[in-house]
Parts: structure tokens; C-alpha cells; sequence
């Protein structure tokens, strides 16, 4: 079985669903989890699916995926601006990265036009909802295939 | 049958395949018009697909596309960083835009930075190369499907 | 008879009344049209009015002004904020030159406040609605007097 | 009777055709204040018309205009680019504002450029000379009629 | 008898000798108008010696200035960083100007360093304590003489 | 008796209670008058309470106080962003200064970020409405007698 | 009995009254903790009083106080100028906020001047030292009864 | 016969030697074909020599040269300041590029110092009037032959 | 025996010998920690040495070396860039404080070349490698030496 | 005798009288010798006056100043605007220092505004023309005979 | 005999062809020497070829060439980014001036985009390799000519 | 014998120990010198100790250290901020150069920050005191030693 897919979010997305849902919908992480899981599972994939309001556990658990995982799907949330650390955990992580947002940060404030870790991702997906996850849980395992195939 | 799905291309991307392979990849323009098509016939529909090296004829296109399409792919190559015109027809068409990138424009130059067009945008999928065409057509028709639900 | 004066119009104003009609107004391009021939036609002047989505064709146009006409009143929509090759152009047409905007560019995004193309006209017109054409009709036919009795 | 319309001038504009010509014409303020009397005679309409090189009696004035006036055009002169208070006082006066400049302001200095009450102007005219009062006034006149009507 | 110099005085320096002291030393301004005047004396000269917190004041008087005087010494105090209608009032005054400051402002916060009236100011002298007046008043006299020599 | 607190207030405070009251709240000067009267005379103290629209009778005022006040509230409306005469008016008084503002202004436009004035304040309070200045009124009373007790 | 406030204070506040005693003064954070209560008993209210060196746990607790407080009265210490993520936590949290900081952080090093969390504050106190804490309790009861009224 | 070299001339330049000729000189576009085609004889060279105001006009013959030419002089105007697409082509046409300009662009206004295809230029040459285009078909060929060599 | 010397290292460093070896060398972490050690005892001193990647974390540790250590030598990583927290624990500490960079951040991307913390740092050592550490361990101790002899 | 004043000139400022004189003015260098030694002398002093066009010569000369001049004057030239090591050796002389421009440099290119120098000066005599060396002598010997009168 | 062109280099050209040769080539200065001696040579001129590491040498050389020369060809080499002292001299000059860079500056680091002496300079050829020195010989040469022919 | 390690000092800091001992301490040249020399020879190396006011004098001796020495230690004083020259020939020098600054040029003036021979420097040591000379040279062997490794 292949290394699962982790796919790990940041401040405040606990509370998806409850807090401001004009921005950013009414599904819950849970149902993001379901989502996500359904798309793995229909690519005969596992993912890791967690959320934190701590920096430094998200650097915890990318260095986690480093050695246990294939690829990391990220919504950092907040810390998407504001947090190197993050960065050089992906940068040093050497998986495919998808960064993700639910909404089309270049359309909210322009300090949230700026993203950190943007420098370490190989693709990003935003403002697309929820869905965004299903789809970047399938690019996230199209890289890994790709990078399977060219080290095979 | 529903309107098409506009898929439109900006300056030099005539030229995909060829120039500078190393951050483009080796799909041809027309590879991508077969992995769009194929795509949206997976999900019964049509695109219409298009490139153009001048900034006034995707403005046209846009145009078009807004009362004869039901949503937008745009990678706008070089105007995605300088054009208010496209980012003005974009906002005129009312339809749903996924604004599209094969590179992940953040980790290249910083004036490639910068996206007029994403203020447009309901959103962006950049990075993942070529295949983000048929993510983005899947996400358009998604969203036309939507959008036919709420209103319907 | 006098030469004419050129009003130009730049991309998506052959929108206007159906695009974004809270910040543009109601009244179509062809309202436009006559509302200005008509200014002129009271002037005793005629108009030459023209809408286009390229820059490259509003500068061949500004190019034909300067032979051919004795004012340019110009809306450049867009272009406004990103076009020199505009401004250059209306630099070397040695004409009074009379920039309008149908809205107040400076009520509205940051982006839209600076304008290329001021350094080259002799007034600016703006925020006054389809009825500044109107008044830059006249504004210009004033200028052209001007011009006319100081080199008489 | 109307209310009239309140015309107010800024700092140094008392010394209109005195100072620096070659920018400013040579016409007078007393000329200036004939011309707008005579076009707001034209449509009916009383002007005031003020001068005072006090920041502080302009917020007075547009304070005043604010209960007993239609509508204000203002050439704020050098306090264009520095007062947030007359700003502040023309958001509150709840009229239509036309800002008035008598040259091209964005062919001076760069710090020329920027305008702090265009954010509360319904409309612009600039670099037309003292004519562009005579334009205000009427302009001003055709946003009193069009509020009335709406409010009718 | 010449023309008098205008030795004019921005906001709070009618508190000289009590404010700050270690800045601007223990000189009042009545000191400070004696010293300007004894040096005009020593050279056949008058001195009107004037001090307002009003901006539109000091408008007012070099506008004054500009009819009934030869030249102007300022101490614009805390206007010289904020106001452009100081700057345009010396610029239409058409004589000679000396800017002055007691302190040094290029050792002090940057919003000291900007100046605006000094595109107007012939000469510049400042940190030179009270006794920068009377340098000035000699200055301007010499500007005054150079002047009349020229023109003579 | 000890000497009253001076409560200052700046351009367009005048219309409280009547501009736009979805910022500012319905109640008027007079009875923020009141209000700080009535705080106060809780604390057996008086207050001196003015409004000016004009920036030098601001800058006399705290001159004043200066001499006469045990302590300065002052909410400057306009003249926060734009007023370097003030703060040196403030820094030269030597009193405890309360800055006020009635809305949150960081959450306003970004001009409105910047307050001059925060330099010479020993405490601000923004945000809270008209009831700022009863709080205002209080801490300014602590900070005399702290400053009493320091001293006595 | 109401839901208590949080008054939450972030990183290196244990060592009030020890750590920079010329800029913070002497209180200790159990001094606050007590002033705090105190001010909310005579309201008849509760306090849940917190601190901690860890973004995260803040975050966490801004979520608790979302479901089990009425109000924030928060000092963010150094994540004022950082986070995002406590920004984001507050405007999620959607109950009156007040920001506050001992000292005066506007007359600090510029970096000190820009606070992320503003954005969200309903009001702002600074620079009134530990009394802050009491004024900023009374205000944020002030703010809950107002809501009640409001909604009740 | 080696492939020619393209010598594209941006907007404007077809009224060169009639705009604006104290910045341009008097030479017309015809005079500076013959002057280059003569160069490119003496050197046993074809030039393909064209002018367009249209940017995407440019952008395709890049694209042709790229197939057809040898090296690339390129007078892009105003595009030069404005133009991402025009770079590109430039980036993926591998050629040898001589940007060129009549006048010294770093002598004129700031935002003509600006370029965006030196990014892609082999070689700059500026401020050497029509001439220039003789001394740029010239090092064209250098640059070709030193590629030939180095292939060869 | 005297209080021994912090060595604190930031989020990423546990990876150190394994993460970007061509940026940071192929010694472990536990590598360095022997050196500094080893340094230490040749010193007779004694290292705590830690890494976190919580910021809070090494807030809680720079506040007990405050109390327990003599000096602190820190490599905050990423935190280096965006940690003001971390600065005011360390101007909170009122110990020596050596800031230490494996690489030399001046040469690498430009945001990695501001440092919060140096702010609070007597001196800094960068870009010698993971010798670096056996450097600043001697260096903490003649700053403490030197602050005993002072002190004594 | 007293230490001499020294008067440091330069970088082209052997040129004046023939260097752009509608900038520099008619006077030679030897003319404003002349004019230096004769203020001096009336006032009883010695200068020693030199001019370089080498940074590190007039560093030199400000160390020998230090030790044998008991003031300095100093027109920089357009090391005023780039030079740190002469800021730093004026801050090292410990002197009154007098920063002298022959023309005001706020009048001209912006990047003339910026003065390093200006950190280190007493006093700044600018736009006087050569005449500004006697004021600035005798502002140097008032200087020195203060300093004298406070330390005698 | 006509006076010769000069030809200066700047600092660390002495080291041509040995100091990183991927961007410099592989030519030395006495090639370079030769090469311009000979293109001179060729249209019967002379030139004088120096380098300097000191930035007052070249400001003395550029005075000579003021007297004994006819045109100056200068690769000013790091003093074009930095030395206002050498555009000093080249605007007293009053000499046609070519700037010459080996390599295309606007391609390697962004503080290299910068050229003070482009300000005085007529023509700038960059990026051409070390025949930029044979061109610049000859279109100075063809600038002397242009220039007698003026004022013959 | 192993070439000597080059220590090179530049502006004012010959007279290091009288001028600002508060920043610099009070050791002098000489004691540095004594220092430095003292290091190398416990490590069988010696040292060229130099020290120069003219930033071209440094440009030579960098370049003589390229031929004759092994590694470079440079406090380049004020030239740190602003010679380029400096930079270009370290570059030029392909030798191990460490950056040394006595004072912790980060808590200085903010023109200090900026450092442009950093990146040129394999490591960088700043606000150890003199001390620093000792470390560098010692950090300065260390490198030569793992260069000839490498290489041996």
C-alpha cells in the first residue's frame, strides 16, 4: 500500500461551517475529511487528515509526512502569511505539495495576497470551496505517480 | 444542450511544447485543446477553445463567451500581469472563471507575482501543469452546476 | 467645415448600459453616440465615434486624428491605467485632448486612480456619467476656438 | 426658488490672474465668479461664492452649504492635497460635489497628484480653466435635477 | 526707505524660550524679534515680525508680503512638513525667501526632513539657533540687493 | 479647585449626531457634553469643552491649556491624520494627553490609520463611541493625580 | 448569571512587572488579574483571566470564548504585530472585542505601530498602563449590555 | 543565405521624424529601413523590417523570426515599459536581441526606466538616435556569427 | 559553578544533516550539540541545549534562562524572520545573547535577511557552518566573563 | 591664536565658475577662498580651505581637523549624498560642523534631497551661493565661541 | 589632429578576463586596450585608455578630459551605481558621453539595474561584450562629428 | 608558509579608541593589530593588518589579497553600506572573506542594516568588540584549512 497523502489545515478551520460561512461555506471539516477520504479511497489512497491552531505542530507534522507520507495537501490558513517556519518544513519535505485555499484570497485583503509557502508548493488550487480538497487530493497523487513513474 | 465552457489562451502559448520546456512541459497546445475536450465530453459538454497573441481579441472572446458560454477557463499568459481590460471583460461576463496557470507563477520572477485577473476569478489552479486544464473544466462545469441549482 | 472631433472609446464600453450598470449607468454606446453627435451637430462640428478592444487599433485611430481631426475626446476604459503606447500616441497627435471617465476613477480600487494617459491631455473630465461626453464635446470644440483665434 | 449652488475656492485663489499666469490664466476671480453667475443665471439658479485661504472656514462654508445649499463645486487649491477635515466635511454635507481645478493637475508635480476629497466628489473637471466653472455649475445643476427627480 | 522684510512665524513658536528648551533653546520670540530687527536696523532696514498657529494666516500674509515687502524670511515651524498652500503662496509671491529653522530638522524625526516649502525658498538655513534670524534677515537683504541690482 | 480638564474636539464634530450617523451614533455634541460633564463632576472636577473646524484655534486652545488645564482629552477628528502643528502643540504642553476617537479608525480607510498625534498621547482610546469620553474624562484624572501624587 | 469575559494577554505578560519595569511599570500580572476581577464584581460579572507564550493556545482559547464568554478584552503583548491566525480567531468569534496594550505602542519602534488584531477590535486602549485593564472591562460590559439591549 | 535579421519597431514609430522631433530627430521610419538594410548589406545580410502598433502584431512576428530569422532588433516604444507578453516571446524565440532606443530613455520620465524586455536582450543600445539601428544590425551579426562559431 | 549557557535552536534544526544539505551541511543536530558542549566543558561551563518548533516554546525557555542561564546563544530558525514574541523574551532576559545563523542569510532569499531578534542581540555570528555554535559558546562566555568583571 | 576654521570642499568643485554656472554661479573657487579667509580674518581667524575630488582625502582632512581646527565647514559636494564614511568621520570630530550648498538641493533632482551628511551638522547654510561661505564662517565662529564660553 | 576620445574603466576592470569570465569573457583590459586603439585608429582618432579603482581618480580624469578631450567612453564598472561625484563631472563635461557595460546589467542583481551616470550620458550600449567598446568608439567619434558639424 | 590571511579596515577606524568609545570601545588599531597578529601566530599564520580612508585603496589591496593571500577579514566601515566596488572585488577574490563589524550594526541607525559586501562574505561576525578580530581570524584558518582539504 502506498504512503498516504497528508492533508493538514490550519487555525480556525475547526471551526469551518460555523464561522463566517458567507466566505467560506457551510460544510464542516468533517465533511471536508469525508470528502477528502472518499476521493483517496477512490484512488486506492489513504490520507492523514488534521488541523491545528499551533504553528509549531504543523511544522510537527509535515516533518511527520517527510518520512511517513507521499505527498501534503495544505490549507495553512492564517499561518499562510505569516509563517517561514511552515515553509522551510515544506521546502525541506521534498513530497509534492498542494497548497489550497476554500476562497479566492486575491480577492479578500491585500495582506492576504502574500502567501509564505507558495515559494514550496508545486501547485495551488484556490476558491474553489470545499471541492477544492477532492481535487487537490487527486493532483496530489497524479504527482506522485508522475514522480513514481520517473524514478521507476 | 448547455452553453460551452470557454477555454481561452493568452500570448505565446501557441507555442507550448516547444518554448522553454523546462517550465512549460512538452504538451502542445493542441494536446491540451484534446485533454479539455476530453474532459468535458467525459461530463457532456462542449468547450470552445482558443488562443491568441492580442490582448484585444481575448477581450472579444470574453465578450462572446458572455452570451454564448456558460463559464470561463482563462490562462492569460503574460496579460494575466498586465491587463485591466481582461480583468474588466472578466468582470463584465458574469459567469463563472477559473483562472488557470501551468507554472506555479510564485516561485518564478516577482512581476509574475501579481495577477490583475484574480480579483476576477472565482478561482485558481496554477502548478500543475497541463493537466490542471481538465481540473479546470471539471471545476467550471462544477460551478455552471451550481450556479444552475441556485438559480433553478 | 471644420475637421471633426475623434471620440474614442476603449475596451468593454461597447457594454455599457448591460455591464456593471451600478457603477456605468443605463444608457448604451449608442446612446453615447447620439448624445455627443448631437452636442455637436449644435456646435455646427461633426464626430467621428469609435469603440475598440485593442490598444494597438485606438492608437492607429489617434494617429489618423491627428490628421484628420481637430480634437480627440477620449475614454480609454482600461487602457487608461496601463497603456503608454496610448499615451505616446496622443503626445505626438498635437491636439487638444479631453479624457473622460464616465465614472470617478478615483472612488473606486487603488488601481484605478493612476492615469497614463493625463500627462497628455489638456483637461480631464470625470464621474459625470454618459452626460460628460457632452460636456467634453464641448469642452473640446471650446479649445478648438481657442487654438484657432491664438493662431488666426 | 432653488437652494443655489455653492461655489468655494481654496487658498491663493484670490490672487487668479496674478499669480503664476502661465499656469493659471488671466483671468480674475471677480471674472470667474461673473461666468459662474451668469451660466447659473442661465438655468435659474443663484451661486455663493467664496474665497478664503482658511482650511477652517472652508469646512464652515460646506457646513453651511450643507443646510442651505443644492450642491457645491469646489476648487480646493493646495488644500486639494492635504485636508482629510474639508474631505470629511464634504462627506457629510450629503450634496452633489464637483471638484474643479483650473489646470491639469496631473501634469504638475507628482505631489499634485494626489487628490484627498476626489473620495467624496460626485464628479472632476480639470485643466479646462476658468471655463471649467461655468461646466461645474452646470453640471452641478444636471445632478440636482437628476437627485430631484429620482426623489420626486 | 526699502520695502520691509516679512520675518514670519509658524504654529507654537509664540512659545519660544518655554517649550522644549533643550531643542530650541531659552530665547523667547520677543528676543527673537529684537535681534532680527537690530540687524535690519544695522543695515537701513525695516522687519514686520509676525507669528500665527494658523496656516490661512500666514497665507494671508505673505500674500500681504507680496505687495508691501521685499522679501521673506519664514519659520513655517510644524506647517512647513503639511502645507502646500504655504508653498503655493511663496511661490506666487515672487520674492526672495528664506527658509529657517532654529534646530537642526535633519537630526530630528524623519517627518521633520520633508520640507515643502523649500521648493520655493531661495536659501536654507537651519540648526543655527536664533541667530539664524539674524543670518537671514542679512541673506535676504543681499537677495534684495542683488535683486534690485540686476533689475536697476 | 483644581484646574479643569480641557476636552478639545476638531473639524465636523459640530454635525454629531447628524453625519453619518452608521459611524458615528446618534448622539450630539451637546451631549457628549453632557456626558463628560457628568463624569467629571462625579470626580469633583470641571472640564473646558470646545469644537473647532479650524486647525489654529485647535493649536491656541492647548496653548491654553497649557497654562490653564491639568489635563487635555482631545479628539481631533481630521486634523489626528494630517496635523503636525498639533502634535507639536501637544508635545509642548506638557500635560497628560488622552487621544480619542469615537470609531475604531483602523478599521476605516488607511489614511485613517496614521494619527499624528499618538506621539505626544499618553494614552488613546478609540472605538467605543461617544462613552469613550467619560472614560477619557476618568483617565485623564488618573494620570493627574498620579501625576500629583509623583510630584506632591 | 451572564457568560464571564476573557481577558486574555499573550506572550512574555508573566513577567510584568519584572521584565522592562520603564516601560511597563511594576504591576504584576496577578496585580492585573485582581484589578480585573474586581472591576467585573462591582459589575456583577465574571472574569476568565489567561496567558500564555503559545499563538496557538490563544487561538484556542478565543474559540472557548466564543461559545462561553459574551466578550474579549485582549493584550496580544508581541502577536499584536504578527498574527493573522488571533486576527482571524477574533473575527470568528463574534463578540465585542477590546483590544488593549500597557504601554503606548505608537510612541514605540515603528514596528510596533502596526496591529494585525485592530482589524478586529470593536475598541482600543493603550497607554493607560495596567488601569487599562479596568477601564477595558467596564467597556467591554458596556458592549455586551448594549447588545443585549439590542437584541432583546 | 543566412536567415534575415528582423529589425520590429513598436507604436508610434511610424510618425517618426514627424513627432515630436526635438526628442526623435527628423529621420523618418523610411530613412532608418534604408539605413539598416544598407548596414545589412555591406554585411551580406537580409533584414525583415516592420512596425506595428499592435502589441500582439509584435508579439506574433517574434514568433516568426523565431523560425525564419537569426537574430532579433527590436524598438518595442512604449511595450517596452508595458509589455510581459512582448518579453516572452522574446525569452522563447532564442535568439540573439538587441533592444534598442532612438532616445536616452534614462534621461526622460521615470517611468520610462523601466523595461521589461531587457530581461531578454542580448544587448542594449540607447541614445544614439536612427544611427543606433545601424550600430545594433551590426552587432546582431556579431552575435550571430559568434553563435555560428561556437555550434559550428 | 557558574549558571550555564542556553542553546536554543528553532523549527527545522532537528532536521539539521538531513534538511538542504548543500544550505546547511551534513552534521546532525546532535552533532552540533556535542561541539557546544564540548566547547563548554573546555570552557568548564556547562550548555542547555534545546530546539523546538513552537514558537512559544522557546519564549517558555528564553524566560527560564532568564532566570537559570548566563547567556543564551540562538539559531531561531525561521522564527528569526517573523518573531517579535522571541525578541521581547530576549530583550526581557537582560543576559548575552549571541544570534547564530548556520548559513549566511545575507546571500539567500531577500526576506530571510531581516532579523527581528538582533535587535536584542550583543552580537551575531552567521555563515560559518555548524562551527559556528563552538564560536558562540565562546564567545557567550567572555561576554559573561566580561559582565561578572564589570559587575564584581 | 585660535585653531583655524577649516573649509572642506568637494568633488568638482574646483570646476565653479565654469561648471554649469546658471547652477554654480560666475565665482571661482579661488573667489570663494578669497572670501572665506576674508570673513575669517575680520573676525580674527585663520581657515585652512581645501578641495578633493576623493572621498578618503577629505576623510582625511576632517581627522585633521579633529585635531587641529577648531571647526569645520563642509560643502560635500555629491559625496552629501552618498557618502557614510564622511558622515562618520564628522561624527568622529567632534566639532561644530557646518554643511554648506552653494544651491538649494531641494530645488533639484530628488536625489539631491537626501543628505547623509546632514546627521553630523550643526547647521545647514543651502541656495545662498558663494556668499553662503562668509555666513557660514561666521555661523562656525559664533559656534566655536559658544562652545568656548560653555566649557571656559 | 583632433583631441582624443577618452576611454575610463572603473574599479576591478584591471581584472578583466581572469575575474569571473562566465560574465565578463575572457578578454583582458590590454585587449580591450587594443581594440579600441584600433578601432580609433581606423577613423583616424586617438584615444586615452585608463583604469582606476578610485572614484576621485576618475572624477579627475573626466576634468581632463573636459580640457584635452573630445568625447568620453566610460564603463564606470560598480561607481555606476553609486557615484553622483562622476555624474557630476560628466554633466560638466559637456561632452558627448557614451556608458558602456560588458555584460547586460538589467540582468543580474536588481541594485545593478540602477545607473547614476546614465543622467549625463548620451548614448548607453550594454551587454554587447568587450565590441561594445569598438562601437562605442565609433558612435562617439560620429558624435564629435555631428557636433562640429552644428557648430561649424 | 601558508599565504597570509588578509585583515583590512576602512574608514575611521584608525581612530578606533578615541572616536565614540561608547560604540567602539576603547581598545585601539594597534591593539586590534596586536590581536589579530597574536591569533595567527598561535596558528602559524600571519596576518596583513591595513587601514584606509579611500575606498579604491581597499578596492587594491582585495585585489592584491587575491593573488598573494589565503582568506580576507574586512571591516569596510561606512563603505559596508555603500561601495559596490568593495563587493565586485571580493567576488573577484575567490577566497574565504569573512565580514567582521565591532558594534551590532542591527541596533544602530537603519542605514546600517544594509550591508553590500555581505554578499560577498562566507560568514559574517558583528557586535562581539574587538574581540571579533580574534574569532575572524581564527573562523578565517578554518576555512583556508577546509578549502585545502577539499582541494588536497
Amino acid at each position: 500500500m502506498p504512503k498516504p497523502i497528508y492533508v493538514l489545515n490550519g487555525p480556525n478551520l475547526n471551526l469551518l461551517g460555523t464561522r463566517e460561512p458567507d466566505i467560506y461555506g457551510s460544510a464542516t471539516l468533517d465533511d471536508v475529511r469525508d470528502l477528502a477520504t472518499k476521493q483517496a479511497t477512490e484512488l486506492d489512497l489513504e490520507v492523514v487528515f488534521r488541523q491545528s491552531n499551533h504553528e509549531g505542530e504543523i511544522v510537527d507534522w509535515i516533518q511527520e509526512a517527510r518520512d511517513q507520507g507521499s505527498a501534503i495537501v495544505i490549507n495553512a490558513g492564517a499561518y499562510t502569511h505569516t509563517s517561514v517556519a511552515i515553509l522551510d518544513a515544506l521546502l525541506g519535505a521534498e513530497l509534492p505539495v498542494i497548497e489550497l485555499h476554500i476562497s479566492n484570497i486575491y480577492r479578500r485583503e491585500s495582506f492576504r495576497h502574500r502567501s509564505h509557502i507558495s515559494r514550496a508548493a508545486t501547485g495551488v488550487i484556490c476558491g474553489l470551496g470545499v471541492s477544492g480538497y477532492a481535487l487537490a487530493v487527486r493532483a496530489a497523487a497524479d504527482l506522485v505517480d508522475a514522480s513514481n513513474t520517473a524514478n521507476g
